[in-house]
């Protein structure tokens, strides 16, 4: 309910998202959600008329919900309530909810979320580094809720490494419930390909299926870290490496092969991060000497 | 004290690491350990005599201690005590004990451990995949014991990544704190060098300083996943793969350069290792036909 250095006041961040939903509402790969940021940086009238808009153009609603004690304590001092409650009183909770993150959330508000038929995100590694905690992943899955992976941004992340985020999901469960059995590598795969596909609502990604897009990475099985193999699948959470994906097709165009990316160029980008730092690093200088 | 693959009975075992300690003795970059495998396998008597031999070659004594849960109830039920409070009965906590995982452990087992000057090694992964639970590192260290970090071996680890493993044992005690600053990217850089070498009683390696060993390690600093560059350190502990290490000095020679191994046939490693698989698949076969 402030001012963003995106798109300016709150209303024309409204008026953008709809004119972005009107613009992509039949492009193949580019699918726009209404994003509030959270519970506690929306106001509820903010946060239903995101909803009204979601509603209207059935586009997801992306919001950060649940993710540390901190937000917790604000909406229940602000409302009374948890985050999650709140949300599904504004009419917010169905299956366009992507709820990212649900750090902080127990059986109550796991079942409003399974009876809305809203998708998670779940994004462990970003989860750990901020201090927020640890989603219950194994009772999501359990509770038949679909849950999908994610890497959040680079400031919280470092990495932005997928396979890094499989193996991290898998062993934190393993290790906190003290068994190895909790959580396997098809579940973690599943959260990291065809639930993610249902979470964005491509119903023809995420599985290698006839009808289905062709979405492929291939990874160099010759590395000495891929051997023996027995089972693929334990191979790819457990050992791969994002490094040694060496081709990458998109809906049946390879935009990586043979470990170049086809569709930018790489170092062009690494030169403008380094300009950009260079920027920060004298904004930086400058507030230190006033 | 049951019969080994790899040296046969009991008695055998012990010759054979006092012949191997006699034999590199005066070796440079080899140290022999005495590493009875753990309390539960081994009796008190064949602990004494393994501390006895360390003693006598003022070797390192290396043993898996408190692990896991199954580990403390068995020699509760057996001795009555903890794993650790039996070992420091027996002698063997002292500037020699190497103590691996160290994952159930106490304010008092941390007491007896840091007074004797006892050594930790954690391994993060492999206690996190089999389901063991979370060493407590971050007391660890303020209790002023010297951890240093380990892979474990492939069969509860995978990826064998040293680089993985800083990341892993920081992100999951920030997160299961719920305080990103409980751990430093300073302090698990240090448990990866400096304190695995005080660990191993290699008093000149682990830091670069006139007069240690040039043990060194080349990062391709040009990949995208490094970039920007705010902090060398925390580039290394969050961003970093290990693929992306392209030279390795170890004692001012260069056993790795521009990603080729100088020292080993990789291909011909990875051929035996095939060769090593097919045999344990046709033993897996007749034993099914059984």
């Amino acid at each position: 309910d402030f001012p963003s250095p995106g798109y300016g006041p709150l209303e024309k961040g409204l008026k953008l998202t709809e004119e972005l939903l009107q613009e992509f509402s039949r492009h193949p790969k580019i699918k726009i959600a209404v994003s509030p940021h959270t519970l506690y940086t929306c106001s509820p009238e903010t946060i239903k008329k995101c909803i009204k808009l979601s509603e209207r153009y059935s586009a997801p609603l992306h919001i950060h919900l649940a993710e540390n004690s901190e937000e917790i304590a604000e909406i229940r001092q602000r409302h009374g309530k948890h985050p999650v409650e709140l949300l599904s009183e504004l009419g917010g909770v169905n299956e366009r909810l992507l709820a990212v993150h649900c750090v902080k959330i127990g059986d109550k508000e796991l079942e409003i979320l399974y009876r809305g038929g809203a998708r998670v995100i779940s994004c462990p590694e970003s989860n750990l580094k901020l201090g927020s905690g640890v989603a219950p992943l194994p009772k999501m899955l359990s509770a038949g809720i679909c849950v999908a992976l994610g890497t959040d941004g680079p400031a919280s992340n470092n990495d932005l490494d997928l396979l890094s985020e499989m193996r991290t999901a898998s062993l934190i469960h393993k290790g906190l419930a003290e068994d190895p059995a909790i959580i396997s590598a098809k579940d973690v795969f599943a959260m990291a390909t065809e639930n993610g596909a249902l979470a964005l609502h491509f119903p023809d990604t995420g599985k290698l299926l006839p009808g289905y897009r062709a979405d492929l990475a291939v990874l160099d099985l010759k590395k000495e870290n891929l051997q023996p193999d027995y089972n693929p699948l334990a191979l790819l959470v457990y050992s791969a490496k994002a490094g040694q994906v060496s081709d990458v097709m998109v809906d049946g165009e390879f935009i990586m092969r043979n470990h170049q990316i086809l569709t930018v160029d790489e170092n062009l980008i690494i030169e403008k991060i380094h300009e950009i730092k260079e920027q920060i690093l004298a904004v930086l200088k400058n507030q230190k000497k006033m």
